[in-house]
């Protein structure tokens, strides 16, 4: 262990979850670092869905808040120190974050799939700290260096991109593919565009609100549906692939037969923990059933897509909060006129 | 379209299906050749499980009887006549039946995955006659050529051979995998020693009959387990693929408890046509689920194994039957004691 | 066989070549279709270097103009007739001709791998015509029909854009990839155009003509270099694959050495039989060195890529020929100025 | 660093390579433990041609021996002490050692491919000592725990197993396949048995020497060829990969041509930096070209494979030698009826 450098201050103010409903800023240690570590200056995170569910409830699934933690895993921001291992020369890097540590020795790890490592260390899933604080500490080499060009909530939105990212290469979108993408939240519309980056052609969104479904169109679909009014099961899309941003069990069983034979299925949103699904159709159709677990190697892809302007994620803030503004970015990111609120501590 | 060279008879018998429960010895025409087909003179026929359903049920989901109709889809003979753009040399090799015909022109065609086609022309699926004859037509290319050491009924067996084959592509099974493969029925017992052809060293094989679990050690599996006894879904196999024979909806969803993050399940079984799946399970671990509906370019590959002596099939037939014995074969088919029933036209 | 319908003309003008060098307007007749052909009336063909090869050479490795042939095999216009098996609502499609016919029944087709059928009868190869004349023949599934806003010359350079597209599927170029590119003639253009479309950030293109170069900047090539003044072997790119467009052996063997650990090797240029190459380096960073023949299953990602304006190939036409001036196009196609050159029938 | 438990000695006796041509017993000190190391007693290790080569010449490529080194790199033998972060219960385990070290950081290990970490240490390369000693230190996690049915010269012949089941992989060889390997020295037969283990039904080795061809066919091997004798390159084998574990030019050239379309060669054997390669024969193929550097993640296969019988490495030891003996073995490791020299320190 060792301490960060003699500039940096040996306490920091930080949002911490007590309770249920009780975030409050704290006056709490900075974080040690490991050897293979370095500290972070935090200057912009996303409010993710789960921030709101531990928020609120507490938990998610078997992950229960027992201790005060700090939410918040969508950050970047500037190396301030580094630990033993690493080259003093990271300092002030500006940096996006990967907020996920794994144990780089397991048989998951060493085939590439370290976002399965049983061992995982992930942000604000406790009892991880996440990175609604003034500091954060990451490996090195999950502190990802961003050009200079690339604005510093783009770097913290490199999360949820990343998420599009891994659903998209699960659903094997290749230049020419059709999509079908249900669910028009920030995930849903980061994945139609992440789609378009790919070379879909044909992005299907659907989502039963007007204004998510206008705003889809702005960022990748090229067609949208209202499944209120559109029987998707029966419509025929026969789509090369169908992505589940909504975690809804009709969403997900409709989806399911708007997919051609061989096709992909991804479910992205978490909802139920059982869903009765279509086996025979996956059956005679030999569709491909699977789910993303956050990602792996993802990084350096959304780093580029963001640097080449194939995605635009800066156009996803639509609200920024200061630290002890936790609670109502909390809040925003619940309406359905938000798309990303920011917390800039 | 070609008759047929002047030694074969213009009729011959078969074993018509008119309605559930009515199977009869017909005289009817002897098929007529299409100018890329060969004509078998049926040596013998494996009695698969759809036959009985058909037989029962006059159906199998949205595939109704509704003319007479020949089952049998597990063929083999010997080439005695062929159309007209076929080498009348092929006439006298003994040959194992590939019992479908696709478009070859469509998406799925021309990229390999012919069985997907959706204009598949398949034996003893409504209207395409089958097997249980004393001659069947096939495109010259899905007759195979097996070499002379190898029995007949094996060359029928290709065919459920083939779906093990392709469970077990479809499961990536490797060497040094470990599979779990629920149901010992004639499915499951050859998916199991085909995992053993594949290299897999830890094959554990379910059922609840005590004389299946036998067979099952006797042709594959590494390990039987009973699972009214064992709960397989707390069981930790953590295996790196579940097949799932069995179609049973309890045994689906243990199945998929027992498998290791990134994972395959492939469902081989038919059963409901919707099953209530663990899907966090899927997201958690990013299993992937997938289908089995018959098989593509597996024949070459059954083949070779068979001659290799990588498998036994020849060991699973465990009784003969003539033409007019079909409705015994059919109903021997479902008795525990019988693996594999073979009607000898 | 069957005649064409009786408003089309039993004779047809035709480009034939006699003899290298002996390229002349013929009175030819109409191609009879077979059952599932359908008749194209060609409204515009591009020219490739094979046609020039074939024009001087008389031959290319082993095939030898042996009888007069048509060249041409860029081609597209409109269904004038069909085959007796095809639906006559076919007439009056605008459609891109897929110049090859496999036989289907192989291996290699009924893998997916249809371009490596070795009864493969391909367009202006011999002793197979192509289509610089009024009208050619096609199996109806080869003949792609294009949307009302795509452009007759677009749909014709489906062809070489097929090659762009098969070279970056085996680049495995995905979103946020590094591309070098040797050769910035036509197909070195339009494979820069394609890894763009394709999501790749990075698209080096070589080449010792500074006014290709510039062509490639123009078409997808984020940097260009001239291999005269840099030296690829030692400028460190280490990009995740590299495309070879040139056929010549220093930019091969200089082009092996800019690629990354675990990265791709396309040769897609023809050049020499043998060339000499790094093997202790393709063993060293398990490289992966393949080779382009053709294309398979390319033509709906070329047409979908046009339709939604992620490749540009209108802007390649820089030359257009009548039927009498094929030898003049010919010639214009070895010009450096000359990216593309189009007859016109 | 942890000094090693107690109970182990502070020197050791090891063999130590000081020039080309002398190599002798010195004693150094044991090798002192990293946290995540562990310390295992050597009983086994095997003699590979690059230990003879470093023998003869002090180099291979740009890897020179510049200070004394200790050679050997498949070996096996009892952990006796644990670093820090180690568990003590791992004390006494029997292990095979892997004997590399990545860095687990860098892009190449994080998607899984660790042996193409450009940071690797690797035992017997220089700098880095390897295992003809008493002691060896290794990551904890590359110390493979073996059953207790298995020998530990067995365990120590992991290693070259490893090679074999690699080659294979990037072979793809499956259930059915056919392969060519060119060269019966310890890595062509062990290449031959692990393709029988995967399921190849044809395999054909070639090596001039007539006990070398005897050998392979012992050991897996359906079909030998004398390379004098029969022309390989025109022999229309049309396998469906070729592994060459000869490192000879000629060898390597006939080999391509005894490859199907898309078929894949695999490079094994160090031989020439340079060789002249049949190109267009990988292009008109799109045959895949690659090669072997090391391996990644084979261990617990390489076990799996000895343990269930389906390898059999134990009959592949023809000599056992001890650490003052290490010359010998080393001689011995270049002569024909030797396969597999064994130190037993």
């Amino acid at each position: 262990m060792t301490a960060p450098s003699a500039s940096v201050a040996e306490h920091m103010r930080a949002s911490v979850l007590h309770a249920p409903g009780d975030v409050r800023v704290d006056t709490v240690p900075v974080p040690r670092l490991d050897p293979d570590q370095v500290l972070v200056r935090i200057a912009a995170v996303g409010v993710c869905g789960s921030d709101v569910h531990y928020f609120h409830e507490g938990r998610i699934g078997s992950f229960v808040v027992e201790q005060p933690m700090i939410l918040g895993h969508e950050s970047a921001g500037t190396i301030v120190a580094v630990g033993a291992a690493v080259s003093p020369d990271r300092v002030g890097e500006r940096v996006s974050i990967e907020p996920q540590c794994a144990c780089r020795h397991c048989d998951q790890c060493k085939h590439g799939r370290y976002n399965l490592c049983t061992s995982m260390e992930f942000y604000a899933t406790p009892p991880i700290d996440g990175a609604f604080a003034e500091y954060a500490a990451i490996q090195t080499d999950h502190a990802h260096p961003i050009p200079d060009t690339m604005s510093i909530e783009a770097a913290a939105l490199c999360e949820p991109l990343s998420v599009g990212i891994w659903a998209n290469q699960k659903a094997q979108t290749t230049p020419g593919s059709s999509v079908f993408i249900a669910g028009a939240g920030p995930i849903g519309v980061i994945a139609a565009q992440v789609a378009r980056a790919f070379g879909a052609t044909r992005i299907i969104v659907s989502d039963p609100v007007a204004e998510r479904r206008e705003v889809a169109l702005r960022f990748g679909a090229t067609e949208v549906v209202d499944p209120m009014v559109v029987d998707v099961a029966t419509a025929d899309y026969e789509v090369d692939a169908f992505i589940d941003a909504s975690g809804a069990e009709p969403a997900v069983r409709a989806g399911i037969h708007a997919v051609a034979p061989a096709g992909r299925v991804v479910l992205v949103g978490m909802g139920a923990d059982e869903i009765r699904l279509p086996v025979s159709r996956i059956q005679n159709r030999e569709l491909v059933v699977t789910g993303v677990f956050r990602y792996a190697n993802t990084w350096p892809i959304a780093i580029r897509l963001i640097a080449a302007g194939l995605v635009d994620v800066d156009a996803l803030v639509t609200g920024r909060f200061g630290l002890d503004e936790v609670e109502a970015a909390l809040d925003a990111a619940t309406r359905p006129d938000t798309l990303k609120a920011v917390v800039v501590p």
